[in-house]
């Protein structure tokens, strides 16, 4: 078996759990998670943590990423201020391609971005939960909300679950 | 000439002078600016300043205002949070009325919550734009964008623009 490769999209104020959780997760089941970040540098999280980036989101193409991972914290909104809607469209790649996507808290929010929530089911933080039905999506409070390759999350308290889907995803 | 009263609804990691500048100009003009926080406490700006709130949301009333000042950073985000919607209906009631709303950066992030945006022309951050778009509000990218009694604007550097306008809504 061959590790998948999976994208993870954050910058600065990312909620550090809702990347450092899931990467434990998906490194556990042999897979491989790879810190995009806009330049390339380090990230800086809420709570304080310092993640190294692999890749920059200019030197990178989805093609080469089997999945997705978009933790939340202010990181998704600040990944929706990029001036060439770089994260938005290197995450629109995944929805139109069927690729597993994984959002927790904020992170549905760059989803909004791609224009491809109509329908889908999904959660997220109250915060962004009118955007969300805004945008087309069919919001629930939920632990976990499955729509076919797109599982999406509210907080920290539901990583097991959300981690368990990524596991489940991924293989 | 009575003076009147601006409610400043905003928390932690406000921007800083999109507060401090408003207040500045509000005050110039002879009129309050009331800082109402989530529970009355100081508010920490995104920049380092601390803020000492006059009001806490639960012990006031829209009534005694006679217009909304909603700063932009990661402060709006957080009081949509609020489990109660305590601060989406407090500034529904200013649009309800008719009474002036100004609203800079991710403020009008908050207006989406209201309900009240269909057909409304607004501004904000990019960050936030494909929001204010999908509920309904007809968004333009401009320094100041006045719509009503509702004017918003992008960032900081819009101040001179979004404080002038404010000064001739308070008159």
């Amino acid at each position: 078996m061959y590790g998948k490769k999976v994208a993870v999209i954050m910058t600065d104020l990312v909620e550090d759990i809702e990347y450092t959780s899931p990467k434990e997760a998906i490194e556990e089941a042999g897979h491989e998670a790879v810190l995009i970040s806009p330049d390339g540098s380090a990230v800086e999280g809420k709570k304080g943590g310092t993640f190294e980036a692999d890749k920059s989101i200019g030197e990178v193409t989805p093609n080469d990423y089997d999945a997705l991972l978009i933790p939340g914290g202010f990181s998704p909104d600040s990944l929706r201020g990029d001036k060439e809607d770089r994260f938005s469209k290197f995450a629109k790649h995944f929805l139109e391609e069927d690729k597993p996507v994984f959002a927790i808290c904020h992170g549905p929010q760059l989803l909004v971005d791609t224009g491809l929530l109509k329908d889908r089911k999904v959660t997220s933080v109250k915060n962004v939960k009118n955007d969300l039905i805004n945008a087309g999506a069919k919001w629930e409070d939920s632990p976990l909300t499955v729509c076919g390759n797109l599982a999406t999350s509210r907080t920290p308290d539901d990583l097991d679950q959300f981690n368990a889907e990524i596991k489940r995803q991924l293989g």
